[in-house]
Formats: structure tokens, C-alpha cells, sequence
């Protein structure tokens, strides 16, 4: 089959590889139907974070059980499937509290932007779309369930984000947008976008956005502390993951309010510890349980009360997989549906 | 009068002061019955934190009201009060909000390990006990609502402990020994005391401990998770601040819990964020805003139902000062009642 590898960075190749195969009982082979290209690939393809060997990319993907093991039960093949971007049994105690990130077997996959992903716990890491519900129209919306609306959502949820909640969002990317739409979703009455780019202005609007902040910095912070009496909102969902979104995050939100933070730390990885102490800021946030928010966020999707696929800018065949990074790292796109 | 002034590492003396003035309204001189010396002024003691002009110490008082500025209406000359351990005017939005200790008009005092004090926002910062209430033994009580108790409130409190929680706590100080007070009488059932000192571990049981862990460091944490199904506690209430403490508080949580901090962090003010996000843990906590708690806790303190006063194990005449500060920097004792 056809397999996405980066070799290093810049360098992103779509490869013959094996086909994977069923190992345990509990696995499962996807034919993949759209899979993706995650901010977090972008850490690697910039050279941010090292890329030491090559290495199969892709851990987002919606698709058709092709095969599966003697002892998966709940997942058929012929199933329609959002997969978690994690693999996670579903089970154990971890999973059970709402925390399937970190479940106790918690593994991931060889890498989702190719034909066929092999899934270890399947019963565990897939989410079976019921097959009357389906259109090709919603693909694009169930495959954010796979993390970026999942993890948009994470934010909002652990900023205990709900009815009339004053909120203002660091970063404009994917996961921005989404935790917008989160936020709008849960209720929140004011929601700042903080944005300088038209194109993502727009849709955060569309998403649920009541102000646009271009500034950044502590001037950023100063316009949206004003636009809350001056103390700033209850919530601020950081989703960029570096330390000046962090700073930007921890400078605007009020005293006792919360930061719920989905980017994955890059870049300063280091938190001051004082200005959270002093202004009794709750930090909450982290590796998104998106396989524990499926049940919730579907509804929405399927019937189009929510359209978070709307993310997705671009659309390309696996084969252009380099210009979709292409696209991501230039910021021509906001997110890159890939098909096989 | 006489009150206590901190000249460098290790040189603290009473000397004769002029009495403070009302210099507003809205101000009140209180009469020192009782202080104490509080962990956070052992920094600059040990010098860890500089000194670089002498300057006056305390911020924990109980006392009666001497005079009143002419603005001050709710609080009586006669009254016996409780000082919260900051200045706040418990009318803005943000004291409203539950944060008065990030008081749009925060400010501290002079120093009450002294005669006399002068408190710039009567009306906000003293509570009143009522008289009719009041005896002689109380005073040790009613005196860590001033700060320890409520800041022990404050870590179990933002941890969200309540009923059946299962709680660990780092530090067995004074503010330590409060919040396993705290979590007992909101309902924890579990409450591990991380601790190596006889008798400290003697009052963590008293209090409500139900396990000891004299281990610190990775293998401190493993017996802590060891304890909770081998995944953690609910959460962790950290009473030190350090790097330290921090980091055993965020070793031992479980995925998805809560780890209350009310140390003044110090020696590590840096927090590594990586496996605060990998483990989806909430940071939660800060200046802990007692005058907001000091409503909720008094009554349980007037019946008698906690008694945290126990953490005085030291009661000096103010004229020893100096000895209440080296019983305290070399833990001979837990925390030093003085009266002047």
C-alpha cells in the first residue's frame, strides 16, 4: 500500500510500504476513507522537533473495517469508523473516568495518511457511525471527531465553558477554530477570536466568534481584559502550544478564571509558575480524550447542527500528500483533508 | 509601639515604632490579641528570598478594634476581628467573584507581628466574631483563619474535594496539616499525609489523615499511587512550594486529576508543562482568598467542629520574636503563636 513517510524535515514522501496485518485478536485493518494533516505534524516537517529516522505519519483518519481479529466484538467489518488519534482499550479504569488519552494502554498508530491503518484495540479506539446516518457530505465533519473538534471541544470543556461563559481563544489554526465552535456550541455568550488573518476571521465568526482581537502580546491581552470590564474573561482556550500563546493566554484571563490549553507544548515548554499563582488562574487542559467525547460531539454532527469539517480549506489526493504539508506549513490552508 | 522588623537573613528584633495613624476614611487601627509566624516568612529568614531593607513582618492577626475612620461602617471600635492576611475592599468585582485576594484595591500591611496595626480597608479586610461568642481558647483557632486554614481550605476547595475524595497532601507544615483538616471535613475518604516527623504525622491523624507516606521523590510517588488502585488520587493539594513538592504532587495524580497548590512557589518558580499536559492534570490554585472563605469556616470553628488552631504548638510573649522565628526555621515547631 501507499504510506506517508517523513524522512526529515520539509522532506515528506508517500512510499510503498507493506500492508499491514492483523497481529493480536483485538486489532483491526481500516481501508481509510480521509485522513489529515495535524498542526502537531507540522512541529516535524519544521524542524522544530527533530526527526531522527523516517518515520510513517498520520493519526486522524475516518474509514471501512476491512478486516478484523477473533476477539473484536463490537466493531464489524464493513463499518464505517472515526478512529481516536490514539489507540486506547476503552476499558480500564483511566478510560472509564473520561481520561482515554491516557489510558493505561494507551498506544498509537503507524501512521493514518495511507490506504490502510492497522488499529491495536479496535473495539477500543474505533467509533462506529451508524450506516443510515452516512453521506459522503459528512465525511469532512466525522473525521474532526478524530481530534481537532475533539480537542477544541477539550478546551472549552475543561475551562468548564457553558451557558453565558465569557471566553477569548489564542490561535486561529484548527484547533482554534474549533474550540470556538466548542464554546458557541456549550453556550458562551462572548467569544474574543484573537486572529489576523481574513480568511480564518471570517469562519471563526461563522463559528461563533462575537469579537476579533488582531493584536498580540500585552497589548493583546490589555484590548481583551477591556472587552471583559476590564478584568479580562472566565475562560481562555490556549490552542497553539507555545510559550507566547501561553503568555497570552495567562496574561487576559481573569483573576480565578481558567486557561485550558490543547496546544501541545513547543517551544517553551517551561511554565512561569508566579503569575498563575498570584492571579489564582486554573490551568487545565492536555492530551484531548477524544475518543470519551465521540458519544457526545456525534449527534451534533450527524445532524448538522454542527459542521466542524468546515476547517478544512483544501482537499487533496493522498498522492499530493507533499503539497498538503506544503499548504499547512505556508499557511495557505487552515486544514488538509487527504483521500486515498 | 513595639513591632517586628526583619533586618537580614536570621535578624529579626522588636523595636519601638511610631503607632500608625488612620490616614483615610476608610481606615482601621486594630490592637494586636494574637499572630504568627508564617512559613512564607521564613523565606527571607533563611534568606532564599532577599532582604534588602528592613522591613516590618506579619500578616496573620486577630485583634480589637482600637479606631475607625470615619467611612468605616460595618466594622465597630470594640469589635473583635479576624484579619484576612491581605488588604482588600470585598466589594469589587473581582472580591465578588470569590478572588479577593486579587482585590482591584489589594494591598498588605504595615506588619502585625506588632502592637498594633493599621488595616486600610476595614471594611473589607476584618471579619467580625461575634461577641457573644468569643472566649480566650478560641483565639488560636479563630487566629488561622487569618490565613493557614483558609489557604489549607483554599487547596482542597480548588481541588474540587468533597465527599468519598481521594486526596493526597505534600507539605507538613502548618498550611499542609490545615488542608488535611480541610478535606476531612469536606467529605474526603481517603487522605494520605506525606510526612517523616512523629509528631506532625500524630496531628496529620488527628486531623483527619488516614495513611502516612514517609517516602519522597519517584519511589514517595509510586507508594502514593500505589495506595489508589496503582493511578493516583483525585488529587494532590500541595502545601510547600518548591520544585520539589511540585514535582511529587504532579508524579502522583492520577490522569485527569487535580493538584491544589497554595505554596508560595519559590526555589522553582518554572513548571515543566510536558507531563502536566501529557497527563491531562489540572493545576488549580494560588493566593488563596481567605476573607472569602472566613463566612463558610467560622461557624464550624465557634462550635468546636475543627480546631485548627492545633497547629500552635509554640505560644510566645511578642518580646521573643526572635525565638518564635528559630523554632519555626529549625521545625521545632509547627507554627508560633505570639502575643504582644
Amino acid at each position: 500500500m501507499r504510506a506517508t513517510v517523513m524522512y526529515r524535515a520539509g522532506d515528506v514522501r508517500l512510499e510503498e510500504v507493506p500492508d499491514p496485518q492483523l497481529q493480536t485478536g483485538r486489532d483491526a485493518i481500516v481501508r481509510v476513507v480521509a485522513a489529515c494533516v495535524c498542526g502537531s505534524d507540522l512541529w516535524g516537517y519544521r524542524g522544530i522537533a527533530p526527526t531522527d529516522r523516517p518515520r510513517r505519519m498520520g493519526h486522524e483518519f475516518v474509514g471501512i473495517v476491512e478486516s478484523a481479529g477473533a476477539d473484536v466484538a463490537r466493531v464489524q467489518v464493513g463499518d464505517f469508523v472515526i478512529g481516536a488519534f490514539y489507540d486506547c482499550d476503552y476499558t480500564c479504569e483511566v478510560c472509564r473516568s473520561g481520561f482515554s488519552s491516557s489510558c493505561l494502554e494507551l498506544g498509537w498508530y503507524d501512521g493514518c495518511q495511507a490506504e490502510l491503518v492497522r488499529v491495536p484495540h479496535a473495539d477500543g479506539s474505533l467509533a462506529v457511525v451508524p450506516a443510515d446516518r452516512l453521506s459522503d457530505e459528512l465525511v469532512p465533519h466525522l473525521l474532526t471527531l478524530s481530534d481537532v473538534f475533539g480537542t477544541g471541544h477539550h478546551a472549552a470543556h475543561v475551562a468548564h465553558v457553558g451557558e453565558g461563559s465569557q471566553v477569548a481563544v489564542v490561535g486561529d489554526g484548527a484547533v482554534g477554530l474549533s474550540a470556538i465552535l466548542a464554546a458557541h456550541r456549550l453556550g458562551a455568550s462572548r467569544i474574543v477570536a484573537m486572529s489576523r488573518n481574513p480568511q480564518r476571521q471570517q469562519l471563526a465568526r461563522e463559528f461563533g466568534a462575537t469579537d476579533i482581537v488582531e493584536q498580540r502580546g500585552a497589548e493583546g491581552a490589555a484590548v481583551v481584559k477591556e472587552l471583559f470590564h476590564g478584568i479580562g474573561p472566565d475562560a481562555v482556550l490556549e490552542a497553539v502550544g507555545t510559550a507566547e500563546s501561553m503568555e497570552q493566554a495567562v496574561r487576559s484571563v481573569r483573576p480565578g478564571g481558567v486557561i485550558g490549553y490543547v496546544g501541545v507544548p513547543h517551544g517553551g515548554p517551561e511554565l512561569p509558575l508566579r503569575p498563575l499563582f498570584s492571579n489564582n488562574t486554573v490551568l487545565a487542559g492536555g492530551v484531548a480524550p477524544v475518543r470519551n467525547y465521540i458519544d457526545d460531539l456525534l449527534p451534533d454532527v450527524l445532524s448538522g447542527a454542527v459542521e466542524p469539517g468546515r476547517v478544512f480549506d483544501l482537499e487533496l489526493p493522498l498522492g499530493e500528500i507533499a503539497e498538503a504539508y506544503r499548504a499547512m506549513d505556508e499557511r495557505r490552508a487552515i486544514k488538509v483533508l487527504v483521500r486515498p
